[in-house]
């Protein structure tokens, strides 16, 4: 239940505190122009400042509430063992969140070289880690039925496990930050995981066995048996804390989707990007659910696998892979790059698969070389699949994938895991 | 050991990135005149952030070494018991610190209002003081013999207790921002506190015992009896973990102090009076040396009682209380405030007292009636006791009599201690 005040609290002073810090940052130069629009005025910009601090401030605020009965029990002395390894769960978590959320802004103000920015939510996720090893971290990981003959029934990964979890604090929050460029779409997708993550740690509460058992018979059947399955007091606990910080961060998301999306009147900034992503990434390693976190990730995985050639330099990559705006249309066409000399045929060989299923737009020149490709992004590829739209379109676009992807998740785990698990 | 390395490694690098940083500051609009210098160059300001992120950054890194003997008996199960609540400690001050740190520099980047600022250090001291709860705080205040008769060995203070701590937080940090103005005072403050707690930790820790029997017998039988008493376990670790703090935030305190030092190229701005401040305070707090602190704030404590006249606003308050410089001479004079109305009797009274000390310096009209006062700060006080003197001199007298205050606080601590506890 306080999740739930804090989430309607989170919202309020969200939506009502954006516009009246947007003029004090735009004021330090937090501002930049909207590249997919006509006019040339200024956009402030990391806005995420605002829904992290009302975030930290109320989880900070609530601390006493969620440990009131221990509290309570405790100073009566009617249980001795006070639960310090939630409490220092909780201040693990909400201490990655912090430096996340610091680290990030500082980055907006200082613009902080790629090579210093990738090991920041490394470092931030350090307490994380000493807190999940200090609780007996399982490193083991179930191997699905088809590969036991190969690998055993569990692999035990060791600090391979924690490198894991440390790169997935890093992909969560990089992963975000590289599927933007118009308006909302930052926030939005962060909403619809958010969400996601809300109901999967739902179906783990006692509450939703009560829940449905008011569900037709097929569903409470399916659901109760193969859908969740026994929960432990423990598993519940666990997602009970993920609910504590995910309802509120739904909360203050909203309120700055409100602002940010088509026309955007703010912008989220790489602050937003590193708290939402760390938020997830915390979620997921206190709640030992990191593999369906991922799931939930499908559209990010996407973007990225789509990237990889970009980003590591296999081929040109120009400063902006936004979708280009065509003046006087208001429609978005997918952006290009151009090849200065022919890509190598580890490049060109999938290049030509992509656009074969429609996702990549090439030109190719006389003599058959690639001359020039549209960059390699969802969002491109989004445009190269359903043609020419408008930034609103294309950004509903993207989210009603992202919720597709959601369920699509919710089916492999709960359908397909069922399967290759026993 | 870890501490001493984490010293020097802060040094290091506060002193080198200090420089490296300076300008991004400045271009974002954290710079400032220095109101004491015949040139109008501006100083970038704010640097307290690089101390502050690379203590922080250190104390992260070095969460696994300091818990290193608890985890690997944790890991191959020869104790099954791993000390959550000393981890939940060690979170919850990193917490309090990086919110002090995250608050202040948001502080300095758009002039947060006083109304909206003081509950700041409030909010970042509620992990502190769960934890405390939670550790089985005690809250009960052993009373000095000599007013046993009237209130009994102990008071249990309860509730109140908490409000003191918290209220303790506000003190540290608001008290070393307002005994501020002139080059490298903020800073070196805080050194000499910092290094005041850390001998005092010193003396609380096994080795001192075998460090002083090399002492001469008299220090070695004054010390071992009356001046520590015998240290319990419990004890010993919360100085060990007070000084894991406060060595590291010499370390980097002093480089800024290279740069700070009169002719300043930076300034601490709010974020450095705010971090180190949170630091004293939750050291205190978690090592149950208060009262110990506070005697070591001795300046402080004096600067605010001579300014709460201004502070309350008895009397005229103008927006700079620092000393005056006197153009051409290179010398700095008392500020004043002048009086529109004259001074009430619970004003003036006290003011001639302050004046017949000689701290303060007033101008008296033809009626009697005070016109003209110098303004109640400590830097004042010196000017009207010392006469006139440059920056630099200021600086350093502050310093000593810091220095002084120190020796006083350790004399009161383990002398007159002894007299009024038992």
């Amino acid at each position: 239940m306080p999740a739930v005040v804090m989430a309607i609290v989170a919202f309020c002073s969200s939506i009502t505190l954006i516009p009246l810090s947007s003029h004090c940052l735009a004021r330090v130069g937090l501002r930049g122009r909207d590249l997919l629009k006509p006019y040339k005025q200024l956009v402030p910009e990391s806005l995420g400042i605002v829904p992290a601090c009302v975030l930290i401030v109320l989880l900070f605020l609530f601390t006493p509430v969620f440990f009131a009965n221990h509290l309570k029990t405790h100073a009566s002395n009617l249980q001795p063992q006070f639960p310090h390894h939630k409490l220092s769960t909780y201040l693990s978590a909400l201490l990655s969140l912090q430096t996340a959320t610091l680290l990030g802004f500082l980055d907006d103000l200082f613009d902080i070289r790629w090579r210093y920015k990738l090991p920041i939510p490394l470092i931030a996720s350090i307490p994380m880690l000493v807190v999940y090893f200090a609780e007996g971290g399982i490193t083991d990981v179930v191997i699905p039925l088809p590969l036991r003959q190969l690998l055993g029934r569990v692999v035990h990964l060791g600090p391979l496990y924690y490198i894991y979890m440390a790169m997935l604090s890093t992909f969560c929050t990089n992963s975000i930050n590289i599927l933007a460029g118009i308006n909302g779409i930052e926030v939005a997708q962060a909403v619809v995981i958010a969400g996601s993550v809300a109901i999967n740690d739902l179906l783990h509460l006692p509450l939703s066995h009560g829940f449905v058992s008011h569900l037709p018979q097929f569903a409470a059947h399916w659901s109760s048996t193969a859908l969740v399955g026994p929960t432990t007091q423990e598993q519940a606990e666990r997602h009970l804390f993920s609910l504590c910080f995910m309802l509120p961060l739904i909360g203050a998301s909203l309120g700055l989707l409100y602002h940010n999306w088509y026309p955007a009147r703010v912008f989220p900034g790489d602050t937003y990007c590193y708290f939402a992503g760390m938020a997830f990434a915390i979620v997921a390693v206190l709640g030992h659910f990191s593999k369906t976190l991922l799931l939930f990730f499908l559209p990010q995985v996407i973007n990225f696998g789509l990237s990889t050639p970009q980003l590591f330099g296999l081929m040109a990559c120009p400063r902006h892979r936004v979708p280009r705006y065509v003046h006087g249309t208001g429609v978005l066409e997918p952006s290009r790059a151009y090849f200065d000399k022919p890509p190598a045929f580890y490049v060109s060989v999938p290049l030509r698969v992509l656009s074969a299923v429609g996702v990549v737009q090439l030109e190719v020149g006389g003599n058959g070389r690639i001359t020039c490709s549209t960059n390699l992004t969802l969002l491109n590829a989004f445009l190269c699949l359903f043609g020419k739209m408008s930034e609103r379109q294309l950004a509903s676009v993207t989210v009603v994938f992202q919720v597709a992807c959601s369920v699509l998740a919710f089916a492999v785990r709960y359908g397909l895991a069922g399967l290759v698990y026993d």
